[in-house]
């Protein structure tokens, strides 16, 4: 399970390194970043999932949580949106919500993109070893967010792996793909028009289905232009309610869905995490 | 002296935007950024020049100055770094180091870039009335910094308009552009072959010939690439030492030229303009 480093910064203390593996999950190198705060000790691990478009990068750049994971000592995780190289199917029509940058965190059963999206796998397995394998991780200590497509990552890995996770946040989430266009794209070309088999990456409909969490903190903007159509966080409280999940939802005014409004809240949620990850 | 807004994102409370407007110092169109805090009142302003190859677009992206900006109430000001556009003539063999992307903050008199490289006159008349006309923006109290090339750009700019800024500061500036390889090409380039020329764009030459600030913050990373060949700030700490000028020199040990080094001590540096800018 050998890695290999792209870069190694040092920033804010710490070390802000981008590496490149063999990727058994989805058939193709795949990149990743990782900030390891200064120290000699294991450290908890926040894990972000990035939305559609994004590389490692998006949020590598523009961010800005690496003061705030310095503070309170933690290491954070910023994998790929999908598998890429000459390989790699897009969509058939190079739309920007689908195929490359856009692979929704499922493994796919459909044609042609069966063979190598598997970033449900890759996210929750193969990446979690290589990270505790290569970095000072404490995996007993371990909280998880995402923006968008990420944020419903973030809550779906969240929901379908109770216990692993000890704090879940999410930035401008897709709650309910099965009820949005986004999501309705990418779940019949990735896993086909059986409604019932979306269900397990749809958190509204895992929490219907009976999946917990002990809480969670979601942030989204009003002037969001996707809030309506694409994320419709009242669903989500609706869900919540429901199971009793005690959810704080953060309408923050006049934000929008770019990296301007994750930067403003990012410390908040990184400090949020690290409440309940060093405690 | 319209300018028109290019984007007007909520960002830290604030308004982070991008403009463009038609310059009759470079005779192009010119793009800069503005962070302006949450509040109705007239605030201080910093300006940040940029270096090589960035436009104004780096530091908004990563330069993580907009929660301390917020905090201190400072306005932040991003200039791009040359005229753009098809008219304006590159470097004759294309590199980064000169032409576009790399204005050196002079006003050119050598051909063919004397029509349109005046850096100079548009960071030091045109723009900052532009910033006065459009923004909050309280002149009496300017603090300028800068990286690399912009570091120089701040350092001569504020030394040749005393009293102008009441504070200044730079990340791994060129502290003798007419010593080192980037400076002598550029200078020799937009100025020509008489070094005596150069003096008025060399932070070093114009402590020598007299030109004195009331104190001075720098940062360096030890691992910059290009500490010992281009940026040399051992020749700013002997010029300052001998004209009587507090200079802070800050050695960052493993901190690289990247924005991840910036973006590390960029809050430090706005918390130390806004305290001489507020008080």
């Amino acid at each position: 399970m050998g890695i290999e480093s792209v870069s190694e910064v040092r920033s804010h203390g710490g070390v802000q390194g981008v590496y490149k593996h063999a990727s058994s999950a989805t058939g193709t190198d795949m990149t990743f970043a990782v900030f390891v705060p200064e120290g000699n000790r294991p450290m908890p691990v926040l894990w972000y999932l990035s939305g559609l478009t994004c590389t490692h990068a998006n949020v590598t750049e523009k961010g800005e949580y690496r003061a705030a994971c310095a503070e309170a000592g933690i290491i954070f995780v910023a994998p790929d949106t999908s598998p890429r190289g000459e390989a790699v199917p897009d969509d058939l029509d190079g739309a920007w919500d689908f195929g490359l940058g856009a692979g929704f965190y499922v493994d796919a059963t459909q044609e042609p993109y069966a063979r190598h999206y598997r970033m449900w796998s890759y996210v929750t397995e193969e990446l979690p070893a290589l990270v505790a394998a290569n970095f000072p991780a404490d995996r007993a200590r371990q909280g998880i967010t995402g923006h968008s497509m990420g944020g419903h990552g973030a809550l779906t890995v969240a929901l379908r792996h109770p216990g692993r996770f000890k704090s879940v946040s999410a930035f401008a989430p897709i709650v309910a793909p099965g009820q949005v266009p986004w999501g309705e794209k990418a779940l019949t070309g990735y896993l086909g028009g059986d409604r019932a088999a979306w269900r397990e990456h749809d958190a509204v409909a895992l929490i219907e289905d009976g999946k917990r969490l002990p809480e969670l903190l979601v942030d989204v903007g009003t002037a969001d232009p996707f809030l309506d159509k694409e994320l419709r966080p009242e669903l989500l409280e609706a869900a919540c309610a429901a199971a009793g999940i005690p959810l704080t939802l953060n309408r923050r005014e006049g934000y929008d869905h770019s990296y301007y409004f994750i930067s403003t809240f990012m410390a908040d949620h990184v400090r949020w995490h690290g409440e309940r990850l060093t405690r």
